[in-house]
């Protein structure tokens, strides 16, 4: 499958960041534009980082008591108009299906929709589903004794969007949402936060990005919540992107849908709710998080392939026996549940190959030629910091092992320098809006708690309100913008 | 989440098969209906199995050397249009996308459709995805050497049903479809055999459900397939259900998406084609071929939980204790990848724990009071057969590991007897027509090869060619409803 890996030049970060990280996504194998505006495809390579993620977080969740389900694709148009808010944020841009059925034309020769088979009410394909979910958790809920309900989805959502960035803003994007139900507002308020720890834990110590844990402002909240718990990570360009969100719900959409449980007195209340989710959207942050210009660098962790090992040699005599002596090591590091691969492919030089597993991000790259062996030797490159080192054969699992959590721990302690170092504390609005514009990062400033400021701040710099972080400190102020009254700083950033 | 399991009795098969399965499809947990017409709810329990099921098929087709991605939910209504017979399939009952936005109507008061997001051309939601994976192909292979192309997807797909039936007959459904891409006919059918082979495997080790292999008609032949291989099974009401296709394309869907090769002379030829797939539709299959008038019975390697232990007590004290002496069990049995787990919820009697584990088809429950542990034993019942046998605590694990498959065997040999019982070769019209429709079954008989007469037997019956086996016998014949000449028998059978 040669075909999904093309090797030429990526574009440097300096000369164009975004093209950098669109060759990256195309020429790594990761994703590709599909026949259908603002679809993508996920290519194989992708999917199987896009499993690794699934299979560690849905382990995560498992952990934490979460059980899986599955809810319709379809929902009733009507069903938007029941929590207020959430008609709003999502009704809006979607994908509507009207009829069910196509026919052949009059002449017998195109496929055209069948207008007998138009729906009576139309069906939205979900954006997300809180109002499918609550609809049906009705008919689930009657006590306290069925609460907690602790449910996750798996699912493919679609959002309407003109423009495509592979997997940053598609239409359709794959996602998991949790869906919970509980008894009281301290026991849903607990989830919220347990969920987003589960989320920044997954994104530091799985993908090795750091985060920012806090709420949204009311402006930024998901249409239906009290409270919008986010993880904010920042890209190589100075620009943060949401790795995951946390909803407090409230009684919204126990109301909305009428979900109301007998409390331990036969006491009839609403129910309390949450919901969280993460997407392939995590795919972009990836990439953006730790590559450079040679191509894709992945975090040991989630990394589909650890070692690659590449035999140098002339003739296949010279192939075979190097490929016979190396065994062991192959053997040894899968016993120790390193993922490794030997590429004896025929058809390609070493030097091809390199330049593909740089590419492709493989953490270790481990050349072995014929000399080397005699010298009880072999060559170790990192795909981190591009250096190289011959290591002797004696122990070299433990070498390798090492060096596996060392590349984990360097990418992750190089993505928190450059996180902490983009902080600026900021008191002027000129020197807000400077920063903005040209180092980027993330502000923290003083801010008068109004949408209308937020707004403002918005038009003028197209920066938003990123995070109000957890626990922050509060101190009194002046509105880096309006000069009124503040109580604390909150984290401006422009975002993917 | 007692309301995901109510206990209340199910309706007998032999006074109404078709509630019989609903009632357990309901009260096992396994799904529910949705607000939207066709579309199912998968419940967590269920969604548990068919994780299960995804994860040992998964792996069959990684060790089968294929790889996982994911392409579009939408597509553009001009592709069906593309390949002649697979529109005539697929084309017709469809959720069709004809806007992307709704909006507040004039009054404000109302949403609707709006009328200025019309898409120049409709989106259809897939319902199988050979065409835009093909048009996708394309762009993907040039060479030989980018062949074969070994992808799967998981996914959602969606064909218009007004009348649902649940995991059996649902609009939107859960599937997994492989597409994959070869540079010689016989090495394109040789995939398709395998896959065959690895579906088979599949329904008859994990899910203990013996199946006939075989070749569709032309007439029930997938639309857009050279051959349609399928795997056929028995439910206990006499009516087949095909549990599995894998389809040989031949050269249609390159020849219908342009997509050619350049082969090692470096002269341009057509791609061959398969795709393959199984579905939640597998569930339904699990559910009627083990299951009884107490509830579901699972097959110990798909289980969820295999051992449920019930302590039986007078009083907290009581329990404590019991709980103590037994933990070593628990312990061992995980130590032994065997799924279990001690239930101890006090609101419910251990009789009502019985038939609620019943119910949810756990292979072996185990009972244990104070005073078997005193006499150093412990009481175990048999899912599959109904039968308890108190047994010494001395060796436990390993009387549970040889139990759990014994009970795998012997659902499988149930299975296969009534299967193979069911099999009448019939050489009269009369004796069709009657066991057709009082005892079911296959009926395996000699057909004149036209899909004239297959079509008129199915109007008069009801049944259809299930499939003509594999390595069938060739023997000359007259055809049972034509009397003209025929070669060999095929299998007629009533089908769901």
């Amino acid at each position: 499958m040669s075909q999904l890996l093309t090797n030429k030049a990526i574009t440097p970060r300096n000369k164009d960041y975004s093209q950098w990280y669109n060759d990256i996504v195309l020429k790594a194998g990761l994703a590709d534009y599909s026949a259908v505006r603002g679809c993508m495809i996920i290519k194989p390579y992708g999917y199987t980082i896009w499993e690794k993620m699934q299979q560690i977080l849905d382990k995560m969740f498992k952990d934490t008591g979460h059980v899986n389900a599955y809810f319709p694709l379809f929902i009733p148009k009507s069903f938007f108009s029941k929590e207020a808010s959430h008609v709003e944020g999502f009704a809006k841009e979607c994908a509507v299906v009207t009829h069910y059925r196509l026919k052949l034309d009059d002449e017998g020769t195109e496929i055209v929709v069948d207008d007998e088979a138009k729906l009576e009410e139309e069906l939205i394909v979900r954006p997300t589903s809180e109002t499918i979910i609550w609809n049906t958790y009705k008919s689930w809920i009657q006590s306290y004794r069925d609460l907690p309900l602790l449910i996750n989805q798996w699912a493919n959502v679609v959002r309407w969007e003109m423009r495509t960035k592979l997997f940053l803003r598609t239409a359709e994007f794959l996602w998991q949402e949790g869906h919970t139900a509980h008894a009281t507002a301290a026991e849903a308020i607990e989830e919220t936060e347990k969920m987003l720890n589960v989320y920044a834990e997954f994104a530091e110590n799985t993908l090795a990005i750091p985060v920012i844990k806090g709420v949204k402002t009311p402006n930024e909240r998901f249409a239906g919540a009290i409270e919008t718990y986010c993880i904010e990570a920042l890209m190589q360009d100075g620009k943060a992107l949401q790795a995951g969100t946390s909803h407090f719900l409230g009684q919204n959409f126990a109301k909305a849908f009428d979900v109301k449980f007998a409390n331990k007195n036969g006491e009839l209340e609403y129910v309390w709710a949450t919901s969280w989710g993460v997407s392939t959207h995590l795919m972009g942050a990836l990439v953006m998080s730790h590559s450079d210009d040679l191509g894709l660098v992945l975090p040991p962790k989630i990394a589909p392939l650890q070692v690659v090992v590449i035999p140098v040699y002339k003739g296949i005599e010279e192939v075979e026996e190097i490929k016979t002596k190396i065994q062991f090591l192959l053997d040894e590091l899968k016993q120790h549940g390193i993922s490794v691969k030997l590429d004896d492919d025929d058809k390609q030089r070493p030097g091809w190959k390199f330049a593909e597993y740089e590419m492709t991000g493989v953490p270790i790259r481990i050349a072995v030629g014929r000399r080397d062996l005699q010298n009880n030797q072999i060559e170790i490159a990192r795909r981190d910091t591009l250096t190289k080192q011959m290591i002797s054969l004696d122990r070299p699992v433990e070498y390798i092992r090492n060096l596996l959590e060392e590349i984990q721990k360097n990418l992750y302690a190089k993505a928190k320098k450059r996180l902490d170092a983009s902080i600026c504390k900021v008191d002027k609005w000129e020197e807000l809006k400077d920063i903005i514009e040209t180092k980027g990062g993330f502000v923290y400033a003083h801010w008068d708690g109004t949408a209308e400021t937020e707004l403002k701040i918005k038009e003028e710099t197209k920066a938003t309100i990123r995070c109000i972080p957890l626990h922050n400190l509060q101190e009194e102020g002046a509105c880096v913008y309006s000069g009124k009254h503040s109580q604390q700083r909150v984290l401006f950033a422009r975002a993917y």
